[in-house]
């Protein structure tokens, strides 16, 4: 089992398991929380949704305040929660900012020194933690895979389903950083885990640009509160992505909901409108 | 005004205040969260829900975790989340345990020395704080009142129903502490708050002792999770309140919910199910 199960709490019908497991990717054990609708099994599996947290947060923070579960329950899809980044690396500053190093890994594999030995949420994200988590868990149907997040996790949402045509059956976000070259998050990230001048990649992983060469249809359902103020900082600029969007002929939906912050409380607002989204391209 | 809002965030397409105010009953500044469903208004007030947490909570965590508002928003209920207990009091102790103190104040006006200078939880959830609430907020129909409560909260909301005939519409708890003077918590909060020997006191703050001398009817929902360590530790006994309450003829309903714990995972599983319990009897 290349899984421990820490603990498994009842919630809306399913369970939610807390999982550690050691990851190659990222050099160090990574926790997740796994969700499981109500009569999930090996003969039934469920689809799966997984859900990338923003800056400073755990697997923990969707599964607590989120309120992914209801809906979920309902539509019996099983949810994955990983964490942001490795953790414990011991390399020098990676817990000194809040907005890089731990609970800030960006979903890319860092190219950088010393960045590059851990830093690899792309690969852990991608490959390492679905090929763990569906080969021992039956319950679930790893070809049925959807992806959503919030913030630096729409980030991350938006750019592996845009990098991986039809790994995923669908993406949306919440708030998503959607074009990270251009913002003060985004350039220091990508700046750190890739060198500052390696603008070519740092292309590879923003939304905006990826959008504008993706072969194939979209549906991409992305919420945004107008009260948000990394919003009205230019954090996030989803009209740089809905601008790239509509030039490529890609169809992208942005809902701007009036006051809105960036807070769980807007997530959660919105939460059951991701899962039916996610809902109908997993086909339930 | 009494109130200073600290936030407000939407949520719900209501709005969630967080607000504080000096309170006398406690001899300190009581921070509380209220939220203000969708079309509340002075000309269309909104019924209330008064939501009291458990041991270690504050007013914060219902509001993030219960999912309360969800279910809230639609029905067009208000939702009150007060503090446990008085903060910063400098009595010696307060903060030491987990289950006696800040954090804890067992709803109920301490009598001992030095505990009764500021623990009196009882007069500000039943007085003072409705009293500056209703003054001020003139959205909420201070005449609709209902209670809910978990743990030490579930304790508080069926001992003021029951203490305070017509008050309230109606009273549910999520795993409450139904019989205090029999279990470990309520020993001990009891003995420091009215002292070891008072029990005609202790008796007077003790569900189950309180229904079996409650006058008029009554609608009691209860959910317990078989999972929950509490329970199977004997501090919550909600057979000991169901007895009473059978014997009494009272309607009591206690749901025993297969294999959940004590946590919000188990809280917000099941909010929906109290707040139309509230609805119903708040005739909304």
């Amino acid at each position: 089992m290349s899984f421990e199960t820490t603990a498994t709490i009842a919630s809306f019908g399913g369970k939610l398991l807390k999982l550690a497991h050691q990851a190659r990717s990222t050099s160090c054990q990574m926790k997740l929380n796994l969700y499981l609708p109500p009569n999930a099994s090996a003969s039934k599996p469920a689809p799966v949704l997984i859900y990338l947290a923003g800056l400073t947060c755990t697997g923990d923070n969707g599964a607590e305040k989120g309120f992914f579960q209801n809906m979920a329950s309902k539509k019996g899809i099983a949810i994955v929660y990983p964490d942001t980044s490795p953790r414990g690396l011991n390399i020098e500053g990676e817990d000194e900012s809040y907005d890089f190093g731990s609970g800030a890994g960006f979903y890319v594999d860092a190219t950088a020194e010393p960045w590059k030995h851990g830093y690899r949420m792309y690969t852990y994200i991608t490959e390492e933690l679905p090929h763990a988590l569906f080969g021992e868990f039956k319950e679930l149907d790893g070809k049925r895979v959807s992806i959503t997040g919030h913030s630096m996790g729409g980030h991350g949402a938006l750019t592996l389903f845009l990098k991986n045509p039809g790994k995923y059956k669908s993406v949306s976000a919440f708030a998503p950083i959607t074009n990270p070259m251009k913002c003060p998050w985004g350039e220091k990230a990508f700046s750190g885990y890739f060198g500052k001048d390696d603008h070519k990649r740092w292309a590879e992983h923003d939304a905006t640009e990826l959008i504008s060469h993706f072969k194939g249809d979209t549906d991409i359902l992305i919420d945004v509160g107008t009260g948000d103020n990394f919003y009205k900082q230019g954090q996030l600029l989803p009209e740089n992505f809905e601008k790239a969007a509509k030039a490529a002929g890609k169809k992208v939906t942005v809902r701007y909901q009036d006051g809105y912050d960036h807070s769980y409380f807007f997530i959660s607002t919105f939460a059951d409108d991701h899962l039916e989204h996610a809902a109908k391209h997993l086909g339930v």
